[in-house]
């Protein structure tokens, strides 16, 4: 089958590859129709990801058919349409009992990082009973790609973690595929305001259409100023950082209210500056997550409902035969307006 | 009457000042019983609390007798024993509705800092419906004292924030009064262990004394993997910051478990590192919080039920004559072994 | 003045009487732009409620100018545009600190009840800085009559105590003016469906028109029948009694999924039947509740940015003069299709 | 193997039966070592369980040896100690992802119900690594026996439904064993009173040793008056219902204080009278649970850290042999006073 290889820092291909097959009662093996790109799979083509080892086929979401389960799998049939998770669950460790999913010691994010992933023609899943999701009759499945990994890590890294509440003023660093899924998703909560900030104006643009009630572009270097005058001084209640740099994680700190959240979603890979000198009092909490997209089942029914639509964080669309190119779209989003690109199996 | 006077960064003395009188329909004036001298007075006697301009009465903490009432005052009459809360709340600001006292508008923490303190042989307390709680007839009156400040800040600042649970581990750095405060009512939730961790060999031992499962002498400079190992490799699920300096704030995050808790209880004066480049994935929140006192009411019932103890906080008893005998005790406690000292107006 | 005067059951009469005055320190004199009828001074009227003495204004919602204020008040000054809150709030006892106004010990529920309300030209409400909100300039004040009562009711006690979820599925039994209230503000929070279930089928189309995705009309018995069947023979997340009889709070029962919530708002007057012998095992709660009106800030802010618009419940005006037509209207709704009807002083 | 065997009401019997043997790659088979008498297995030899046909080998309590496991289970390995947990959680679908095991759409309460269960000398556990517990070495195994069920059933139902809380009053109706572990449990969270209610002196004598503030012997038709009488007229903040009866319930309804829980253990076979027309207004919650065992890892710990000796629970000890006389002591508690029986298989 095609595969997209990840073959050490700066370099891939798209190569044949065996159809993987059963090697645990609890796996499912799948045939994609559709999966997509994260920027975490630009990290590892970076050379961010140390676990992430050359000969690897890259991608952590898609949807597709469930072909054939192994011994112990009961939820799933083969012919089943279904959503691949990011993160694969064994259901049965601590972590997973407690709904921290990201955590599981048998499993986590290991779909095209540890093990085969889903950018490929099939795509062995493990725990296929807890890491699969069933895709209704008629649902639009290509939307549902995004409930793989970007929906569920706005909703619950930033939306979830950060409290948003009705008539609350909500800010996001980063305007981004995941700062407009955190936008998308924020929005089941009917905040009074959501603040959008980016140095991209197209992005503030797609942030305004979106749904943001106010963008900041960041390049005049007063996101801050204006954001407190935004919220009369006071600041927000809850502040997304969905960047993974210290600056933006800093305009947090400086625009949270007392009182308030600061909710990272941002893949850091160097230590931030923490003001406790000036937040030690302030009654704020900061918290961090790895998505566990213990969510999905809650998604996949506001999308069903019609409370979200996911389709709108879909740009372009590729044949599996140029993935290449998807990438070449996607790592350029500045010049080609890119957020997700579907690559069709 | 007698009062205690910052005169100035280095400088106070016992002087005489006018008795203070009512100047609000809201005020009251309490004649000081017991006060005593907390870890922020030493703060403000170095200079580092701006807010508080030379010429001031110390003091935030204390138990004493109602002597006037202003007209709108309901609650308290001229001879109620009362417990004077360190934070004065206007009970009608947005933050005081939310439960968010700390943060009033109208008040917050100015007894002793913006407005004369406790510290004296009368105070006039602001908002005194919503700033003093009455003595129940028969309670221990210097315990009590510990009610002004430091319990609360101990149990709400490090022990709510920080969500400690029956059969769960938690760790507090930091083994001097607020940590043992901390350290006693993190006991209200029955956790299986509770570590201390200091410098001093001393405080470690009262720690034990008071319901420390385990201490660590951070002097090795290996309180990190000893932690480590007491809990399996895992790390505890709270982490309790009662110190006020970076590296007590950084072996907090390194010693918490994935999802577990920081709640800092330090006064910071300057930034910490936060390594979101290890935690932005650990499912972790970190926490601050000035003391709301919102929990008064509550710990008096534990007190008063015996379920904490706050007299084994105190180590020194002076006559307010002697004042400054008392700070002198308090700022050497490595010498003196001081925690709380109770002076008697 | 003119005011609406209660006079015993089944009696009530336009009357001339003086103009209210300052009687504590935290007293307001409001005049009273708008006001409305509840269902609970129906209740008044027909006997049923005994702390509500005949010579009594009625009346517990409206908006108005400040008049005048106590010595005591610092929050409003007259000229001010205010919400009268149902609810008066002390803002010193227990309950009043632990955000449970309905039952300050010195107020709760007493406008138009144990002291004269706002059905009159002028009205005193007391602890005025803790039971007045504030009108933001260029607010439409009409729709904000709407928050004295009827919209945090049906927050408070159906959709927040109802823990309403994004993707859920709730039920409201009884389409009312409060069971509206509820679908209204449920929609903050995204639900799946909201399904109203009523006797009255122009009830029903206006559920509809307000954001229902089902409406069942209860007339055929069928009722629970048809809820199981919407919801897949699974019941409902949250299910909101909003009308005050046995039956539809039984219809609740049996329509709420393992795991769900029963989120009484109905004014009771006799028992119901709570069938334990089915649901002592199915994990649910039932909650109960006069609304505190805590969440007027928050639900002032929903209005403010168009998350909600509670106009949508007024459906007839008139003037002080004929408030008994008003009256009329409003106590034949089946006929007049009343929900809310202003009455401008 | 030496089985009890429910007969048909009435009857039982200690039979030979053949040793349960793997049936699906999840299952294990588990060697007895200890298991004991629920009052649930009263009411199945009543007749009253219809889901419990004659012919079933009772029992869901127990400590055993892992015998064999089925191709799937990897989490327990032959020889291991564990505890069997009263409910059988698949760890798949949809209630056991949210950690309502009790309603597993494929597991549940099945053991001694549905499928042979643990009074014998064998028993096969299905989903084996999400429904068995491991027995940390050194561990009081007896003393587990308690985790299996009782504990986690006061804890759960009674304890964390009724958000037991430091300085709160907790009244508990009913002080036969399930009371008194809802006793046990919760003093994890230092509440400053615990009343028990009962009508068995010999009982409440117990409680008072298990710690119990007080005790009322409700014989004299007084319960209410003296609860409210030691609670200053206020009521409780939380009620446990722990007998099953419409009496205890309505008692509990009586003595709940406004904000209040009453969180309901007992097993009812009628409908209870909920008085909602005292209640509407009063800010309760009433929750209802079948035990979910979710806290079983959670408790271990507070027995491990000997915050809790569930021993307090156990009065006499049988040989598998003598289980009738087991069943005799246990039916017969008011003369035996006995409270939980260990059966040694």
């Amino acid at each position: 089958m095609k595969a997209l290889i990840y073959q050490g820092p700066g370099k891939k291909a798209l190569e044949d590859r065996p159809k993987p097959e059963i090697t645990a009662p609890t796996d499912a093996i799948i045939r994609i129709l559709k999966t997509t790109i994260c920027g975490t799979d630009l990290h590892i083509l970076k050379g961010d990801v140390p676990t992430c080892a050359p000969g690897r086929i890259l991608g952590h979401e898609g949807v597709g058919v469930v072909e054939s389960v192994g011994s112990a799998v009961t939820a799933f049939h083969p012919g089943d349409h279904v959503i691949v998770s990011c993160i694969s669950s064994c259901g049965k460790c601590d972590y997973c009992r407690k709904g921290m999913y990201s955590h599981c010691v048998n499993g986590g994010w290991i779909l095209g990082n540890t093990i085969d992933g889903t950018q490929a023609e099939y795509v062995r899943t493990p725990f296929a009973d807890t890491s699969l999701y069933h895709i209704p009759a008629g649902a639009d499945e290509e939307a549902l790609v995004m409930l793989s990994d970007i929906l569920p890590t706005g909703f619950e890294c930033g939306v979830l973690n950060g409290k948003v509440q009705p008539g609350a003023s909500v800010a996001i660093v980063g305007s981004g595929p995941i700062g407009l899924a955190a936008l998308l998703t924020a929005q089941f909560y009917s905040p009074a305001e959501i603040i959008m900030i980016d140095f991209d104006g197209n992005r503030l643009e797609m942030a305004a259409r979106f749904g943001a009630t106010a963008t900041i572009n960041a390049t005049d270097g007063k996101a801050v100023e204006t954001a407190m005058a935004l919220t009369g001084g006071r600041g927000v209640d809850t502040a997304i950082e969905a960047v993974g740099v210290p600056a933006s994680f800093v305009t947090c700190e400086d625009i949270v209210a007392p009182g308030g959240i600061i909710a990272n979603i941002g893949v850091h890979g160097v230590k931030v500056a923490l003001h406790l000198e000036r937040l030690w009092d302030r009654n704020i909490a900061i918290t961090t997550r790895l998505v566990d997209t213990v969510t999905t089942p809650m998604l996949l029914k506001t999308v069903q409902s019609h409370k979200v639509d996911p389709q709108k964080l879909i740009t372009h669309r590729f044949k599996l035969d140029h993935i290449l190119d998807a990438y070449e779209t996607f790592a350029h989003a500045a010049e080609t307006h890119a957020l997700k690109v579907i690559i069709e199996a």
